[in-house]
């Protein structure tokens, strides 16, 4: 078989504790702009072409199983903490038909190994015909790593760890990330690996010397970043292997055509699209399935997830959205809440303090200010007054209301729901509907109006020590009053 | 002519499209720090006493034209892309009585040029007694910059690009920025520029050769920071200008006796203008013509612009503020919005989840929670309850509301304008105030209370099941009510 | 008596104007990660176990004395600025009870001065037996600062200060912090300062050749990072301690199982609490006494003062809570604002726009949308609708409501204080509750709805020229219904 032809089938070694985050959450699961670090492990392997995905599991397996579900790998249990050699023994066991397949062995805790470095890393094994090939780095001082040892050729031909290097040998700053590339015999020879050493440990990296006794060559791939390969072990660790990726995607975006303000102080998702012209300013937060079409404005501050913003769009600063459209040219906030289920059409106007849920709004619908607008339809035109209440819930039962298109409601109105509006119906302010308005039709449900001359004097008479404390103008009239 | 008493006249050259960009904004429109960047080169021309600034346009020039309309220039058009010497002799051709000027090229793509560095080069330039003054800078690797080349007495006597210099000439660490003072000759030699080369372009930098060739000497004047001169080309450059501009006004500020709270989260552009013991908190954003007087504190992610805020004022976390003005001694926010129109008083209180809009807010006026306060006049201590909304909007027009002082407006009320409220009226809480109040009555418009006893648990009788599963407490209440 | 059993006392110098701040503040006044600069120095000495600690103050005495009331420190008036050797006799004179005691000379202007670094001090000096121990630092290149003078056995010599340095002498690296540690002498060293020199003034420094000609011997001790000892002299250096602080805070939090997303952008003061597993979003600010439990999450640009968030609780970004207490898995805002006096219970939802303040909320209270609850009590499982107000304001004084359990609060209600509301009460939307109402009981205080069939087509008509324009739906509607 030709080499690239080869299927190559992943082995992800998931299994440590990572006593170091000091957590409940097993180490490979804590998050790393958006996923936990093991699935930037899986992203990878998927995206550089893996046939089969294998994760093995140990400390917290079924959180880590649990949290990959559905993800198209395969798990393999390592029950008791053998070494790296015995958990990827295990792994080698959950292949099917591993039969002529590269294997790459990838970690759980290194979030920033980049698909195009393994996409190099494959392509040198196989352009060199490499039995298996060693991804390394380079460090000033490599103190604490494995290092690589070569002969005269440039062929690897030993990994030594710190403890068992020589003083010479320490001073070789090339390391191992761990990161093997391997042929098919991988499977017999890690079968091979033996405890026999002060640790009683089976040692991954005894593969080395398994191959070589074999005849085979290695090689090593030396990476440009070798931060690309340095796991996170505690928090600080995640705080920066975070922050690494997220300035990737922000210079990937802004290289592209997005202008970001103040990038450093902005969070976006790997999994989110921006189109060209779009403009972030300083703060914004967008996380998820969330895509920003051509020439939209996110504004300070705000949060968006799992949103789409079409073309024109404006998010003004401190508005949080989720799982909302928003329709083009329409704009929205300051300080706007957009819960799941919202889809503005075009030009809608959401001002300040406005929510929306399950709120299907029509183009032109305006709500400007101070609204909850939950389980309702209004059609296009609608202006929804300052605090207008759609009171959708019975104590139990969320219910839906529908207001037709060119209707007017009046401030501080509720609609209890269910409630349908006609079109062209107008909503006097400070309402309370509860029935339904037919189209063209006015409704007014409030008190009438009635007013009692000189009541103030009364009431205010009655407090006049205090007022006169707190209120010198209120008290300055009072006296004028009198006499 | 004493030489510093010659009139300077400078062309802006900002005709290049910037692919790099990836934007159908052209390049030197993209902003920075609040401005277009060609407008950081016009205010730097007009600061260093430009008698006339010609902008010679080409790539969008009708939306360059139309961003710089009114800021006293004059535009000359590049129609075709001949090189820099063409462009150039375009915006020569623009200058109306030239005779016995210098003259400075400036670029619309390199925002972070000072002023400074400008006054003193044109003060080297005229101490020299110089034909022809370079702006150069030195880079560690200037590999890519066209090379300033000496002679034994340090005078320039060629500039080569980098695809024509030699082994020895690429390790000259000095490069050409572009930006040359040259003296009145300059007309006429740039007229003499030819496309005889081998991309059949005019060449700027040909300048040099013709002054010396008419025996004139030419200068480089070296500036400390060569960032000043490095233009931005794509949106990566402009967010490390707009960081570079940022810090600048951030550690003037700070200098000038401003505190900031991790100023490496605030922005300020260099049109606000900050007193004496201002305090600016974390995520801070102060835009356009923003002033803030002695002791005014802004927290934490408020985004303040065009507005005025009056010693000792206080705007609180998360507000937003445009085109307002803010009393000595008020307090606003957290998550206020005070729109256009907005003059608060002194000693005002402007609290959580307001909005005012065309307010005039007289001294001690207090909107605490929750209100929407539109095309209105209040007088002196009024109080507005939580939840007021002034309705101020009929379907199509606006209309204004006039409160007077010394009023008390209970809850959840609605004005409906126009209105006027005398001074120390009362209005009632949850009332729709649909026609006037006379000074110093009580206005009510609410329905009267009605109380049914027992109808409780007729109600949720009626949803037992529901809410035996998600009210225990309720369906306890029921339950035990029933027996 | 054992060196390790010497009492030790502290002198805090203060006295100075620093005019560099450009401040109507003392300088030591400056806050710095939420403390004045000088009260970081009284909180050093009291940790490193001070049994008196003397602040001198001179400039702003009065504001930097009434800053630190109550703090357990000792005032020390340094009425003319003759010095730092009589600021510090002045300081010395305050002390009683000093005999057999070391005496620390700290500064207010020093705050990244950690205590570990006194304890490792202090350690120093008694396992020495030192007489006199200088804290010193290493500067690539310390010009400006007092430079430490070694004899060959390593003992100092002398502190030779820039101006009178020899060109060898300003080649050292090691510098005079001004931090001293001192055995009991040095009370009658320290009157034996004179002012005969240059300037007139007393230095403190002159005591290290005072305990010399004693016949005692000084030593250095030298810190690893000379930034602790640099003093803030302006705005950027009160910013660039403020930061440093703030990253050992953040940094120390992550390496105890803390995850903070963005941690450049996040703000903790170190009176703080966090429990394991707790995870801050990007720009959460966490000040004062704030005690944040396990497992809880702190959205994106909260602001927290002062309060208590219980194991599991959720705040969602833009929250702002002071005083405040959550339960036990209850949720906060987005964009919610819980003042002083609000305690909610376990499970409580507070929603978006919603401000409490004083108010107690029992298990299971929902309050979801556009609300204002102060001075209230609510008992369990109760619902308060969307633009609920609780009127507790009468104009002058506040009063309570009591809200019983398993209540219904429709939407756009008003409670108008003080008022009492049974438990399993039905409150119909949009009332305006001026009664209490009983246990189980209905209340329902709003118009009854009229409806008016065939009015928008008068109302809309009277203004068709301009829904013409501004409403096209409505106007073709108009059309429809005319023809």
């Amino acid at each position: 078989m030709n080499a690239n032809e080869r299927p190559l089938d992943v082995v992800i070694l998931a299994a440590g504790q990572g006593t170091r985050m000091k957590s409940a959450l097993p180490k490979v699961l804590h998050p790393v702009a958006g996923r936990p670090m093991v699935a930037w492990a899986v992203k990878a392997a998927q995206e550089v072409g893996a046939r089969q995905v294998v994760v093995v599991t140990g400390h917290g397996a079924e959180q880590v199983e649990a949290a990959l579900v559905g993800q198209g790998v395969v798990f393999a249990r390592q029950d008791r903490q053998l070494g790296t050699g015995h958990a990827f023994a295990c792994g080698l066991d959950a292949l099917t038909d591993h039969a002529g397949a590269d294997v790459l062995v990838l970690y759980g805790d290194t979030p920033l190994l980049r698909v195009e470095t393994l996409r190099a890393l494959l392509a040198d094994h196989r352009a060199r015909g490499s039995a298996m090939t060693i991804l390394t780095g380079e460090l000033p001082d490599a103190t604490g790593y494995g290092r690589i040892i070569r002969d005269e050729a440039g062929n690897v031909t030993r990994i030594v760890e710190q403890k068992d290097a020589s003083p010479l040998e320490r001073t070789v700053r090339e390391f191992n990330s761990g990161v093997y590339l391997m042929d098919s015999r991988a499977t017999d020879l890690t079968h091979r690996i033996t405890n026999t050493n002060a640790s009683g440990e089976y040692y991954l990296t005894d593969l080395l010397g398994l191959y070589r006794a074999e005849g085979a060559e290695a090689h090593a791939f030396r990476i440009d970043d070798p931060g690309e390969v340095i796991g996170a072990n505690d928090r600080t660790g995640l705080a920066e292997a975070e922050d690494i990726i997220r300035q990737r995607i922000t210079q990937g975006h802004m290289r592209a055509g997005v202008t970001i303000h103040m990038p450093a102080t902005v969070y976006i998702e790997d999994t989110v699209v921006l189109g060209r012209d779009v403009t972030l300013e300083p703060g914004v937060i967008l996380r998820g399935d969330t895509r920003v079409e051509d020439g939209v404005t996110v504004g300070a501050y705000a949060v968006v997830t799992d949103s789409t913003l079409e073309a024109g769009a404006v998010v003004k600063p401190h508005s949080v959205l989720e799982g909302a459209r928003v329709g083009a040219g329409s704009d929205v906030g300051p300080f706007a809440r957009l819960r799941p289920g919202t889809v503005l059409g075009q030009g809608v106007h959401i001002g300040n303090f406005v929510e929306t849920k399950n709120a299907q709004l029509a183009p032109g619908v305006k709500a400007g200010h101070l609204a909850y607008l939950g389980d309702v339809t209004v059609g296009e035109e609608t202006n929804v007054g300052a605090g207008t209440i759609v009171a959708n819930y019975d104590g139990v039962n969320k219910h839906r209301t529908t207001v037709g298109a060119g209707v007017f409601i009046g401030s501080n109105s509720t609609l209890i729901a269910p409630r349908t509006v006609g079109n062209a119906a107008f909503i006097a302010a400070g309402s309370a509907v509860h029935d339904d308005v037919p189209e063209g039709a006015m409704a007014v449900a409030r008190g009438k109006q009635r007013t009692i001359e000189g009541w103030s004097r009364r009431y205010w008479g009655g407090m006049r020590e205090q007022v006169g404390r707190k209120l010198p103008w209120l008290a300055g009239w009072l006296e004028r009053r009198d006499s």
